[in-house]
Order: structure tokens, then C-alpha cells, then sequence
């Protein structure tokens, strides 16, 4: 894939943050011609697809500050040092802290960066049943609201085309659920 | 939802760039609590799932300098000015620049934020079919490369699994054409 490559011949750093860290890069491209590139850096990140026995995907409620909304969005979280990098331990510890259940089944179904235009976010999703609760709760967020919604199959369906989920990272998750069926019945 | 609205205190820019601009905002909680919240502001963006009439989705090679790797994603770009905000002119638009081809017909099939947790990049989604070559070609991005590949639904989504096809738009666009064998077959 050489022939795409672009040769970075600077960078600049302009912010940062506690959740990301921002530079401009002047770069080359295969051309010759030269571009500037602003690139966002932020933690990798986990997804969960929950599903509980009765065939119900898990949302949060939250509040989010760069659109000054509430959004329902599948569980999901930083992967942080207490991880130690591990996505799968994000996972399970997200899980716990969000909705205080964990899951006898978590398969890795995807990872995937996701605004690749201008930032390195790279966030595995997971699908997780056989859920339970928790035996011990671990501490949640000082900051973070959540509520938990449970919704079925075409009630998400309906959600999305409705535009009342409308974040990405949850889309994807629950188009991943639609089409299960394609495979098992 | 009032119960989860965070109010904004103060809001400070901390860089202003042609891709993107950030800020810091200082918040109040519900509970009264003070944080702090970056937030990145991003135009609104487009994505679209173009199948042919052999029933390939189109995908496009690119570097992406924020991971320093060729992708292969589903057609996408913002919407800009010469669209007059409107998403639909903007797909259009992005299928003669990237590929090449028009629609006869062209679907919204969702709209949702990339990565909500910091960033406010709003991008739809259409289903694209029926695809013929343009009659007049727009011109294409100076500094941008790109190349074609077509895929067929087994080969997605082996791809999706050996982390081949790794951008979550894709991902997502390539789910939902997946479960449309649900409603069809």
C-alpha cells in the first residue's frame, strides 16, 4: 500500500487534554504535494452488545456534552491502566460498572477506529449474553448519569429509523444483532 | 431528561483548525458537581453503502494520517457549502468524486454521531443501488488518493473478522446491508 503513503515532515501539538490530545501535521503526500493534517488522539475503547435471555439489547441513558443531549448508546467505556490495556478486561469491568451484570458468553465481534478522518479512537465491540448480576459492584463514575433501557429487536429497529439512537458505535451494534438472524433461523 | 443535563459554566477555544475546532467547556452536574469537558466540533458527514447490481459493495483504499495506514471504507466525506447543508446533495455528490457512479436509488438508512462521547460529527447514511457510470465527473480532491475494491457480502465479512476492513462506519454499513437478507430472503 506504499503508493498511498504520506511522509509526515512535521508536528505541532495544539492541545492537550484528559481525553485527547491534538497536533497538526505537514505532511507529503505520494504526489509530492504538501497537506496539513489534524489528528485527534484519544484512548482505545470498548462496545458492548448486551442481551439479555429474553432477547432484549441493554442502552444507556446519558448525558452528552458536545451535542447537549441525551443519547441511548450500548455500554461502553475507555480502555484505561487499570486494564492494562487488556480490551476484554475494559469490557467486563465496563459492564460491571455501567449495569452491575456480567455475562457467561463475551465474543469479540468487531474492532474498528471510529472517525478515522481525524482521530486514532479504535473501539472493539463485543456481544455479550448469559447475563447476570454482579456478586460485587464496583465503584461508577463521580460525573457520569446513566439509566438503562431495554429494548427489542424492532423496537430498535423503530429507534433507529426514528432517529431517536443516533449514536454510531450503537447502530452498528444492533444492525450486528439484526442480522443475526440471517445465520440462525 | 432533564435529570441528566449538564450545564455549561464556561467555555474556553483552545484550538480552531480547517478540520476541526476544540474547546473546553467547565460544567455543572446534576449533583452539582463541577467537571470539565473537551469537545471537538466537526462538520456533518456522509457515508454511503453502495451495492452493484452483482451484489458487491464498493469500498475505497486510503491513507488516513491520524493511524499512519490504508483503510478500505464505504464512500464517505462531509457536507459542505456547495451542498447547501443538505446530506443527500452531498452523497451524490461523493459518489461522482470517489467513484464515479449515481444512484437510481438512494435510501437514508441512519443518522448518528461517530464519537459522541467528545465529538460532535453528525454523519447519515444511505443505501445506494442501481449504479451507473456519471455522465460529468466533478474533480476530485488534490490531495487525496484513492482506489476502488469491490466486495461481496462473505468476503466483508471475512474482512470485518480478520480486522481487515477496520473503520466503524464500514463496519456499520456493512452490517445493515448483511441483515437485509432477513427482511429478503
Amino acid at each position: 500500500m506504499m503508493e498511498f503513503e504520506e511522509k509526515v515532515q512535521a508536528t505541532k501539538p495544539v492541545f492537550s487534554g484528559h481525553l485527547i490530545d491534538v497536533e497538526v501535521q505537514t505532511v507529503v503526500t505520494p504526489k509530492g504535494q504538501e497537506a496539513t493534517r489534524e489528528v485527534v488522539h484519544h484512548a482505545p475503547a470498548v462496545a458492548l452488545l448486551m442481551v439479555d435471555d429474553d432477547d432484549r439489547a441493554i442502552l444507556m441513558k446519558q448525558w452528552r456534552a458536545p451535542i447537549k443531549k441525551v443519547t441511548l448508546e450500548v455500554p461502553a467505556g475507555k480502555v484505561d491502566p487499570r486494564d492494562g490495556g487488556d480490551p476484554q478486561k475494559a469490557a467486563i469491568r465496563e459492564m460491571n460498572e455501567e449495569t452491575r451484570l456480567q455475562a457467561a458468553h463475551l465474543k469479540k465481534i468487531n474492532a474498528a477506529y471510529t472517525s478515522v478522518g481525524f482521530c486514532d479512537e479504535y473501539m472493539t465491540t463485543y456481544y455479550a449474553t448469559g447475563l447476570t448480576p454482579v456478586t460485587t459492584a464496583l465503584p461508577q463514575d463521580a460525573d457520569e448519569e446513566l439509566a438503562m433501557v431495554k429494548v427489542t429487536k424492532d423496537e430498535a429497529k423503530a429507534m433507529i429509523e426514528s432517529g431517536e439512537i443516533e449514536d454510531q458505535k450503537t447502530v452498528s451494534a444492533l444492525y450486528y444483532w439484526f442480522a443475526q438472524d440471517v445465520t440462525h433461523g
